[in-house]
């Protein structure tokens, strides 16, 4: 007896958790708070629209075909920013576009991994690298985070296998917040290298780092490519969401089995997004360091509110990037408070039984806040609510 | 010994030839003429792009996430359109948005089989099946064609087996140019119903059929969704292949399944193709049937222009659409072939080799000839260079 694959997985949880909005009134007085989902709201700033405009308008070649492994200018432009900002030294062909970041994984897992082999993954994990590992018959394998939901290179290496083909970091965290050190992400490389895996370090929302300049000095290591395979995103950073733009980076050799699996599964990138993502890189670096304030003010608001909640029983596990996660008071499961919250008060978050499997007994207690998109007044009416509800 | 998935097929077809051009000179007066792919090689009519930069500037939505399963207005469009054209019963819950065609194929075979599983695909097939097939873990059983390029659906009854979960027809086919009749389609979905097998009907190019109206009556069937898996794609119609527009229509209860894939694998296609595609449906549908004739005047010009190959021993198999598939009368391997017309005739085309198992004969003799992009002159050219260098 077989199953298809999309039957070993779960429903997109996002998609799910929007349901649970059906046939719920939100009174004009209490609107829904929705932190359930890390996008932008807004479009891209209006000198990027305009650019885009006139590329439609003008350019062809935002209209047609491109090169299965992105625009060479943009993988251009990304070998040559990436080699100043972590101070290495990064070559066009080791960069390739995606569309999306998700596909980075789902690329870099079909260069890695046949049916049966193991991934492991920190928990909470973003759901989405648990789903493709399902539907790629990948035995995903949870490594259990410590205080600040922080894994730990030794704890990993207990957990390899013959069948261990990768360990997966997502820094700063979804959904954890938590941004790893230099010298965690450094012990994790050297544990992949050392036991012949990939470690796939995930850095969608680098930008939004409370540090200031790059995050580890992994790139500065001449064979970083031998280990390291480094996905982004331009989703958040310029607000293209919508466009589908995302980034792998690895040996050019891995990246012409990445070129299989993307020609396959999707021909090449969305042109609009990937000259849209050029423009970006090149024009609004001001405008991203602004948007990476705001957001780390927000953070802030999160952590200073907190303590409030703290009084009844909540506790802030991981904050950061567009992040919260918290462990809630509430005697039910995660999931069952998650969709009491959405008529009880009005907030739409995604419970921890979507961030690591149901047998471990943290998913119960884990909520997901993703505060990037509500401003300063929506976080203070946000804890006001919680607070209300809490036993 | 495991192998990761992307070494269990080959490499992307169509970049491989591409790279047959490196370094060979092609003087003024003899420019290459490139019929490897089936692609537009002008951008879409200036309305659309105009409507497309006013979108851009105006419409936010064209920038963010939108569903999973695409725009609602979209699907809405196509199951009228649909349920119109080819007089069946077709509800938007049964249509399904996907970025470009070949990703709904993945997405069809994701929710229909497991590791080890068997895709039944006739031969000439599209290499895009072929390489998904093999990295999903999927068997694919060749079926062998009739003249013409036809299947036979009681061919295709003596492979099926326990493990078999679809057979996949596509046309008008690619590679092969052949348009299969009603009669035909409906045996298919016979059998496939029978057996209990899926039925993938990939139309791509149906908006390119000789024939007016609907080519099979298989949505008249008003269990069609037990079945039938419908694919499309608006990269063709509305020369929007940049943008990764495609389409899958199925049970309700299949898209679903097809959530957890495309959520994984793209969280949602590109929203501003999708919006373009909805207003080309609303707007351009007399500009299609014009770029319609103009594909029938140049299948016209091969085929008139086709006896002089003949009498040096060419045969045209199949023609239709954007295809010709033809057998060679050269002594070496299609792929030799192949790569010799490029220096000796500035023609690109791709070998059969690519479209079929090596070890079946009929891919040596084998070559695709993707003509859509080449006006009456250009086909003449091309005949002419054939003729030149043939033995």
């Amino acid at each position: 007896m077989t199953f298809a694959r999309t039957t070993t997985t779960f429903a997109p949880p996002v998609m799910e958790a929007r349901r649970w909005l059906d046939g719920v009134e939100f009174p004009p007085d209490r609107p829904l708070i929705n932190v359930s989902q890390a996008a932008p709201v807004d479009p891209p700033p209006a000198p990027l629209r305009a650019a885009m405009a006139e590329m439609v308008l003008s350019d062809p070649a935002v209209h047609l075909y491109g090169p299965v492994l992105g625009l060479p200018q943009l993988r251009a432009e990304i070998a040559e920013q990436w080699s100043a900002s972590y101070s290495g030294a990064i070559d066009p062909g080791q960069v390739a576009i995606t569309s999306g970041c998700n596909q980075a994984y789902c690329a870099a897992i079909a260069t890695l991994c046949a049916e049966g082999d193991e991934v492991i993954l920190p928990v909470p994990y973003y759901f989405n690298h648990r789903m493709w590992n399902d539907m790629a018959g990948v035995v995903t394998v949870p490594l259990r985070t410590g205080p600040g939901l922080i894994p730990d290179a030794d704890h990993a290496a207990a957990l390899v296998t013959e069948r261990t083909r990768a360990i997966v970091l997502v820094s700063p965290n979804n959904p954890g917040g938590a941004e790893y050190s230099a010298e965690t992400l450094r012990a994790f490389l050297e544990l992949a290298r050392t036991r012949g895996l990939a470690f796939i370090l995930d850095e969608t929302y680098r930008d939004f780092h409370s540090q200031e300049g790059a995050p580890h000095d992994l790139f500065q290591d001449p064979d970083w490519a031998d280990t390291l395979i480094q996905l982004y995103s331009f989703s958040k950073a310029f607000r293209l969401t919508g466009h589908r733009v995302g980034a792998i980076l690895s040996s050019p050799e891995r990246l012409s089995e990445v070129e299989k699996f993307l020609d396959t599964v999707a021909i090449c990138p969305a042109q609009i997004g990937q000259h849209a993502a050029l423009w970006g890189m090149r024009h609004l670096r001001d405008w991203v360091a602004g948007e990476r304030l705001e957001i780390l003010d927000r953070r802030v608001a999160v952590v200073d509110g907190f303590p409030r909640l703290a009084t009844k029983g909540w506790e802030l596990q991981g904050c950061g990037a567009y992040f919260a996660y918290v462990r809630h008071p509430f005697p039910e499961r995660s999931d069952t408070v998650a969709k009491r919250l959405v008529r009880d008060a009005g907030v739409l978050l995604l419970p921890g039984t979507m961030f690591m499997p149901d047998h471990m007994p943290d998913a119960a207690h884990g909520l997901r806040i993703a505060f990037a998109n509500v401003d300063r007044l929506g976080i203070a009416a946000l804890i006001n609510r919680l607070d209300a509800v809490s036993p």
